[in-house]
């Protein structure tokens, strides 16, 4: 398949690109290996974005944007990228192996958490997942772990409880206890158990795929038997590792872009936090989206 | 009056600064000199401002800026700025004369539809005006003229004639005709007159203001005796004659901003339209206004 414009990414900033793409009447279609809105669509309050008066939740703001892009004929589809590469005016984007070129590629990839311990980046997507609700059900049956206890945590937990057969929820605190609703519900599935006290140190695998977590807990080693680590917990990094060599990225792995948006390579983009490492608003990230897909158009025109 | 943050110009841009900046608890205020909203605000339509799946219009969206600006308890004040100049750790903005004292000053005026016509910059609020509905009223009973004919131009005609005692409109083409529901409601007004196949050539005046409007009608040169001209046509540029000689201006007189939208002189700040050359987006006005917003607040901790 052969697009115009790949937009790498469905939050705030990879939806307003595409909205000014997509009503430009470019071919464009923007990939989300997650959750529709990123970080933002998990946010309770919106108080700041201009135009909301009152407020608004993340999820709500979201789910305008999108109805926004749809509207001007977006197509938004999920996929997990994982390689860029540049064959003479066309890029070609590996999107789980298949490829899609595009004359223009835009990435809007935000910024995950991730622990940084052996095994996390070996292992993404063959078990180790940023998103239990994207990825949750695909491990049916199966045990897994995850890492992270904020409210929102819990929330994807109870989403992935429905699933596996054994759920260990990974805390750095002393406590779980059923203290919210959330956590109430999350702790009455049969087979969910709180592993309190816990640093992780590894996750263990083999070719096929994730095997376990290794664990500090208290002093002691544990490994859990899992094949599947949900890490909702950790720094915030940018979500880049697809394009390691292809353009400048700065050494936390930030794209490095210049005026208009534009990566060290002619035709890609970055936009919002995976360029930004400080900042990190819904309003700057359509900026840099309008930006992006203004100068996309002007590209494209030239090429 | 001493404030943490002074903000000229209540564009998309710097409401959105002011969001942010009285969200924070800054004692901020926001000056106009002519319409709330700047240039977006006679927008018939806006379809590209992420948030809108339907579309809104500019009036509608601006007025949800400035509610939820003031909601924040942002003061929103008409004064025209004639000066910028730095005290120390303070600058002062003289507000029609009169002087007021900020730690951070961020400048979105915006764009201005300039002729560039000798006379027009000296008699800039001397008689010489960019917002017809802003200053009409202060022409009643006096002659006037109007310069442009596109349909918002003719909405602010109509406000102005209400109070002229004649009003000339002045066009470039060979017609002006009541061939829309405003231009007959314009023409209807008692000494209305339109001047048409009409080249601006100079603003004359004298030290109280301006006396006549000078044209070139088809070759020959024609002379109007008016106390006010209207330019509401022409070429758009940067508003920013108050800061000459105060921070760093392109050749066009576009504010020289840096990372952060900083000028070249710290803790002044340069948002929107009067920084861009291109681009004149309310998505990336609002994304420069959220970061001069931050880095004023990082700013302000400093000093």
């Amino acid at each position: 398949m052969e697009y115009d414009v790949i937009i790498i990414g469905a939050g705030p900033a990879g939806l307003t690109a595409g909205i000014y793409l997509a009503r430009a009447g470019k071919k464009v279609i923007c990939l989300e290996q997650g959750r529709v809105g990123g970080q933002i669509s998990i946010a309770g309050h919106v108080d700041n974005y201009p135009g909301f008066p009152e407020g608004t939740t993340g999820a709500d703001l979201i789910a305008l944007f999108e109805a926004q892009a749809k509207r001007f004929g977006l197509a938004v589809q999920m996929g997990r990228v994982d390689g860029v590469k540049v064959e003479g005016a066309f890029k070609e984007v590996s999107v789980s192996g298949f490829p899609l070129k595009a004359k223009v590629v835009i990435v809007a990839t935000g910024l995950v958490q991730k622990l940084g311990i052996p095994g996390e980046e070996e292992l993404l997507g063959k078990g180790v997942s940023y998103c239990a609700t994207c990825d949750g059900a695909l491990f049916r049956g199966r045990p897994v772990a995850v890492i992270g206890t904020a409210d929102w945590v819990v929330e994807e937990a109870i989403f992935v409880a429905n699933y596996a057969s054994k759920l260990y929820i990974v805390a750095k605190g002393p406590k779980f206890e059923p203290t919210t609703e959330s956590r109430k519900e999350l702790l009455a599935f049969e087979g969910v158990e709180a592993v309190t006290g816990a640093t992780p140190l590894e996750v263990t695998g083999d070719n096929r795929g994730v095997t376990g977590l290794r664990l500090d807990v208290g002093g002691e080693e544990r490994s859990l038997d899992v094949d599947g680590v949900f890490v909702l917990s950790g720094k915030k990094r940018p979500g880049t590792e697809f394009l390691k060599g292809v353009v400048e990225l700065t050494e936390e792995g930030y794209i490095k872009v210049g005026e208009n948006c534009e990566s060290s390579l002619p035709g890609i983009y970055g936009i919002g936090d995976v360029c930004r490492s400080e900042f990190h608003q819904v309003a700057t990230a359509v900026g840099e989206g309008a930006i992006a897909g203004m100068d996309a158009i002007r590209y494209l025109k030239g090429n």
